[in-house]
């Protein structure tokens, strides 16, 4: 349905022209640029196995395979087996399924996480607290939202504490922050949780493009990613549960991904999946060395250029998402918008949100003063980012005053 | 994650050769091709639109625009408001979105349905009816499911009954049936409903391709559609409402599509499925003609060729969708592996049914001889179905024993 908001008229009145070829794209986070490569999968796959993967017959069975090399693709990056693998539509939906289906089989499971997810882990998680009528009925669980400290990370001391004493519990969390790059060690989280009995799932939409898939998914019963972080078209994710884990359908009208998302696969989609997380395989390595390095001349360029900034990022945070705050005090939702007239394409939290002033909720969190969590932005990179990028960053934030 | 069935496992072991040139595909009912225009659309959508629609910035424009040309696409063509429309990623996630929103909205709601709807809509209305704890908590309603007669249709005097004394009621139906191309009498229907109050659910997943909307639009609070029937992409959907319509969402973590499917919108489906929709606006006329000479030229040449069938599916049925039971005793199973190994794609019920033999419930439903009923197949045709598939499917059936 069509977005009245006022934000979007201004943004659309402006009529900045869209020419991907003139315009520094800055919010990889956001969503990533379509590989061409795997353009032509998703083609191929509309071409010629554009049968219904249900169908019992060779178109049917064509259709089918692509799912088949979709999980397989899968199970060779993430390094777990190709049978927990669900395709669905988005990083939201993959985390809507894992919420609701762990609430919806353990009634009262209470879920711990951080106060820094995004807005796809945690308004689901709220919604079940608040115990809304669409939740699953009979859910008397609740949730523990654990603080974090000035890395982004929670205390490994106050999980144990939120563990104490419950008997279900799920832990759900990031191992990538949207909004800073933070990392969380996710490997002493899920020991925590699992020497307490608790299941731990990872919204993994971040860290699937910034991590190497041994950092993490080895250390969780579920995690969800999004295509569309990955280079693959939207309307692909992926939801993974280890064998062990069972989850209540959200919805129902058919057996299509162990029941989990009912309705006819998007296979040319999934073709599409399976092909970008080849490349990721084969490329993410010189990927994130890549972007370390543009990163920290990225930081140069812009301290050379004379814009007074302090990183907000933590020391530790993975290459590719910079969040700064700006000195000079300016009008943020100015400043994004004469950026984007200068054909700098940024923002400042995650495209989800319906704001761009005020002050970051990740960076509050992570008890920064006020004045520079609300003058914050997020410079996210990704594979066809280059050092010229910050130098034309730089010069348009001269330009708008900084 | 991969199916592990018998069935699956027969079929894939046949290992028929998938060359869509050499097979004659009669299954458009499970899904279609995917238009070779509708492709560029797609990859056109890749290439430069790819930004997040929910972005504040030109990239983010570019996306919402290709949102927004969608639903004035789906709003010429179907004749409703461009306001209502939503974009999802299957017929069964709207109708999903559809049935289990109204029932967080009335609790106290009772559904009416027929017995001769697709599983996408029957599992989602018993599964409340059950009242499994998934539903949504609160939910005290029931379901009524009215039968069929010999025709396919539900009987408006039984309807009338089943509305009197309720006061919150909703119709959820297809205009017609996805296995006998069964015509419900739409606008009567909804004139019943509504002068009782009723809200109409239309899953016109089947109908968008094979009846001018004028024909069933008008008369629904509610109307789902699938990309994938009508040449687009799988993973392309629509649910449109009436602006007086609210529901409660299913799942929460972001505002997009009026917060019904959150989750970043699949921009280049959209896009795909525009294209798809303007092509059938121009040319669905001829579509349905060419289809319904087709249709009588087929019966004709499969009753010149010797085979021995009943015309299961009522004489005002659709054109494009052919139930048929074959009056020779066969093993159904065996004659749909076997014309598949002759290079016939064809099946019996919907793709998301999980058998091939037994009794057909539509025709059970339409009180069809339980012989007959076993003995049913389904011929759907479409836009590239040509005389020629009828004469090599009754050249197959002859070589089947038919």
């Amino acid at each position: 349905m069509p977005c009245k908001c006022e934000l979007r008229r201004k943004i659309k009145s402006a009529a900045v022209p869209w020419i991907p070829e003139r315009t520094v794209y800055l919010d990889y986070n956001a969503t990533t640029p379509v590989d061409p490569r795997v353009i032509g999968a998703f083609e191929r796959a509309c071409r010629k196995t554009w049968g219904n993967p249900s169908s019992l017959h060779s178109a049917g069975t064509a259709g089918w395979n692509e799912l088949e090399i979709l999980y397989d693709s899968a199970s060779s990056f993430f390094g777990t087996d190709a049978e927990g693998f669900h395709l669905c539509s988005s990083g939201t939906d993959a985390l809507s399924a894992a919420i609701y289906g762990t609430a919806g089989r353990e009634k009262d499971i209470t879920f711990i996480t951080s106060a820094a997810e995004h807005q796809a882990v945690r308004h689901p998680l709220f919604h079940l607290a608040r115990r809304s009528p669409a939740a699953p009925s009979g859910f008397c669980g609740g949730v523990v939202s654990l603080p974090v400290d000035e890395d982004g990370k929670i205390d490994l001391q106050k999980l144990k504490d939120a563990l104490r004493g419950r008997k279900k519990t799920a832990v759900v969390i990031s191992p990538v922050n949207h909004e800073t790059g933070a990392q969380q060690p996710i490997r002493e989280i899920a020991e925590t949780a699992r020497s307490a009995g608790a299941i731990v799932i990872l919204d993994a939409v971040q860290a699937a493009a910034r991590l190497s898939p041994e950092e993490w998914a080895p250390y969780c019963d579920i995690f969800c990613i999004s295509g569309h972080k990955l280079y693959a078209p939207k309307g692909t994710a992926l939801l993974w549960r280890s064998p062990g884990i069972r989850l209540r359908p959200l919805r129902f009208g058919g057996a299509q991904e162990g029941g989990l998302f009912p309705g006819t696969e998007n296979t040319a989609g999934g073709a599409a999946l399976s092909e970008a997380l080849k490349l990721m395989k084969s490329e993410q390595k010189d990927e994130l060395r890549m972007l370390k390095t543009l990163q920290r001349d990225g930081l140069n360029i812009l301290e050379k250029a004379g814009i007074c900034f302090t990183i907000e990022s933590p020391e530790d945070s993975v290459a590719g998402i910079l969040c700064i705050s700006l000195k000079p005090q300016v009008a943020m939702q100015d400043l994004i918008f004469s950026l984007n007239s200068l054909n700098i394409c940024i923002s400042r939290f995650s495209a989800c949100s319906d704001r761009i002033d005020g002050r970051s909720r990740i960076l509050d969190a992570m008890g920064r003063p006020a004045l520079r969590s609300a003058n914050s932005i997020r410079i996210s990179c990704g594979r066809w980012s280059r050092r010229d990028d910050f130098h034309k960053l730089a010069a348009a934030l001269k330009k708008c005053g900084c």
